[in-house]
């Protein structure tokens, strides 16, 4: 069982297979969103490959994909692998999708070798991981963690007017029992997840592995500021309150606040503005853009968002502006599994793979799952850094060594766990 | 003949009969833009106001409403006076209406008097003067001047999909024999137009009308800064080429050039942006911007450019992001005629009535009337200086005082040219 590994081949044919589904020809991403046909389509793929290593597949009622294979002494909790196999538009192959087929993989092997294990092993495959028309990312893994309920899917539609219920319901999922998709502590011995980096921190280092410390907190506020609108030609400078000018002053502070901070890891962008009335001869009146804080620590993200706030007020009451400051998120930074982490990092030093701990800058599916269970997470070096683009890639010979950290860390964690 | 007064409660009484046209009950504005069904009432509102005055009426291919009135020696070169009846969105019942109105009453004046001039004198009523819908301001009056050909018309249509060619025969116009609506320089002797002043110089001073010196001169670039999207948790402060960030910099340092900038006439607005792919979780990618500066003299309009450009590609530099600069308007600044300022001011003195010059910092149909004949402007004052919302107003008092500068100034030109 030590010498087990994945086929890195095998591993290259499905990665090479599913970036098939929802491959646009004309900019060379995925275009693969949360219940979309080619989404869809993909889970069908996926299914099919399961199926075929007789795995018993069941659909939750979140539409998550479940592959259990059964271990010795079933009634032990089951240990879950996985991730996500929904894009961004224009994405790329090997967010999520990354972990979801290495998590088939490991399947795979340990079909081939006829190796019975003494937890149930389940693979999972969560639905709408990625932020999605329908404004809720990491759908699948809060309807397990028990974070989303019926109430929260009722009335939602995307931008063509569909309702989250029917998506869900055309992918499987079933929003009548939603709440049904809930798993509990007890039926888990542990939650493991690959992904990609999404950053240059391995690459930079050359290390194949990263085993993730903790996940960033994020942090959100919708800020509103307020001026007056005025004719743009008889409006002396002097006159204006124009709160756009405004909001660039306080948008600048942000990044500078952010710049400053002496933990790398403290990151904040505006990536969202809208400007009213947006004309160019009227002085804006209205600017509202979403401010994000990331973190590793919170009171990281509390010594930013103090900073910013007694500057922005600053500005306003320089400038004649009001502001408006309302806070949309505030997920908290999640602390992955210390036995995993050691797990991982063992099982890589019996390998010969070297790896770095870190901190992981993106949300993901085992933020969630961490409430359920123990949790832990490897990371692939992503070449670039780039992400979420066509981009986006990662070499095989890096993937195959997380591979294999992986499958090994089940098996010892099945030695391990449940005694 | 020079004891002629104009009636200000008559004019009165056909600000309010004219500002019922698009009311709003709602927001308390006027919505009449450009060819809606609320400006063709109005449009049917005024023509019925010329026919009552027994006046020749004729909707030229621009959809411009002129009536005209016979002089002595027919003959000779019209004097013609008026300005425009749509409106902003929400906009208020004095900018354009006032001026139409004056014309209206200067019209019923004479008529009342059976006055008999030697110029025949013609009233205008300029078509979609405003920014609409339709992308094209001060459109009447740049089809009078020749600015504007059928080519210009082809294919535009508004959000809603409409034609302009077919909103325009909506409204009388004909797009087929556009370039009829021209008129040649030796038709015309004056044009003269009172508008609002949309500021507050008149206010501050107490003077309750203006003589316009020239218009501003109106310059607009697109300005479009690219960096380079990426994940807003994983890429580190240092690694960002965040174009909205650049962007916020550039407009700071605008707003800076155009307030150092010792003329107090040249201001700067950017009152348009556009962020890609304004996600909150996405660092932006591509901002694009309205850049506009305004100034009385041309040179001015130069140096603030200069300056910007300067600091602008610094900032591009320093940041890693690209810049493009496109040209959309360059309408240099536009000097009244010598005679019509004098002619003013004059009869602003033997009313006894205070006048100040000034430039207008706004755009008007005058500008366009300028290029064909000689081209003059009284600005009555703004309350609060507010324009373009449902709180703009003037004092009755104000613009009693510049409709008998105007009705005199006709006169006296009427005396003063083609001898």
């Amino acid at each position: 069982m030590n010498g087990l590994r994945i086929n890195a081949a095998r591993l290259q044919n499905n990665i090479e297979a599913l970036a098939r589904f929802g491959f646009n020809e004309v900019t060379g991403g995925l275009d693969r969103t949360t219940f979309t046909a080619a989404e869809l389509a993909a889970r069908e793929w996926l299914e099919q490959e399961l199926f075929r290593l007789q795995l018993e597949v069941r659909v939750d009622e979140a539409a998550n994909i479940w592959a259990r294979r059964n271990g010795a002494a079933d009634t032990l909790p089951v240990i879950a692998f996985g991730s996500h196999i929904d894009t961004v538009p224009n994405g790329g192959k090997y967010d999520g999708a990354l972990g979801v087929l290495l998590a088939l993989e490991v399947m795979s092997v340990l079909a081939d070798n006829h190796v019975i294990t003494r937890h149930p092993l389940e693979l999972v495959s969560f639905s709408a991981e990625e932020p999605n028309p329908f404004g809720l990312s990491t759908f699948g893994s809060r309807a397990v963690s028990g974070k989303l309920s019926r109430e929260d899917l009722s009335g939602v539609r995307n931008e063509q007017g569909q309702l989250l219920t029917d998506a869900l319901r055309l992918a499987g999922g079933d929003p009548g029992h939603f709440e049904r998709a809930r798993r509990c502590p007890e039926e888990l011995a542990a939650f493991l997840e690959v992904h990609i980096e999404q950053g240059k921190r391995l690459l930079d280092r050359a290390v194949p592995v990263g085993i993730v410390t903790a996940i960033t907190g994020i942090y959100r506020e919708e800020i509103t500021v307020m001026g007056e609108a005025n004719h743009a030609g008889t409006t002396l400078m002097a006159d204006r309150k124009d709160a756009l000018m405004g909001a660039s002053e306080m948008m600048l502070a942000f990044e500078a606040v952010c710049r400053e901070h002496p933990a790398e890891e403290v990151v904040g962008t505006i990536g969202r503005i809208r400007n009213e009335p947006n004309a160019a001869n009227i002085i804006p009146e209205r600017v509202v853009f979403h401010l994000e804080a990331r973190g590793e620590q919170h009171p990281q993200i509390g010594e930013v968002m103090e900073a910013w706030g007694r500057q922005a007020a600053s500005i306003a009451e320089r400038r004649g502006l009001r502001l408006n400051r309302r806070l949309i998120l505030d997920q908290p930074p999640q602390p992955m599994d210390p036995l995993l982490i050691t797990s991982f990092a063992e099982q890589a030093g019996r390998l010969g793979v070297q790896s770095l701990t870190l901190g992981s800058m993106a949300g993901h599916d085992a933020t969630h799952m961490a409430a359920l269970t123990r949790a832990g997470m490897l990371f692939v070096p992503s070449l670039g850094g780039k992400s979420h683009c066509p981009e986006e890639e990662s070499r095989i010979e890096d993937i195959e060594q997380a591979g294999n950290v992986l499958l090994q860390t089940i098996l010892a964690l099945d030695g391990q766990l449940s005694l």
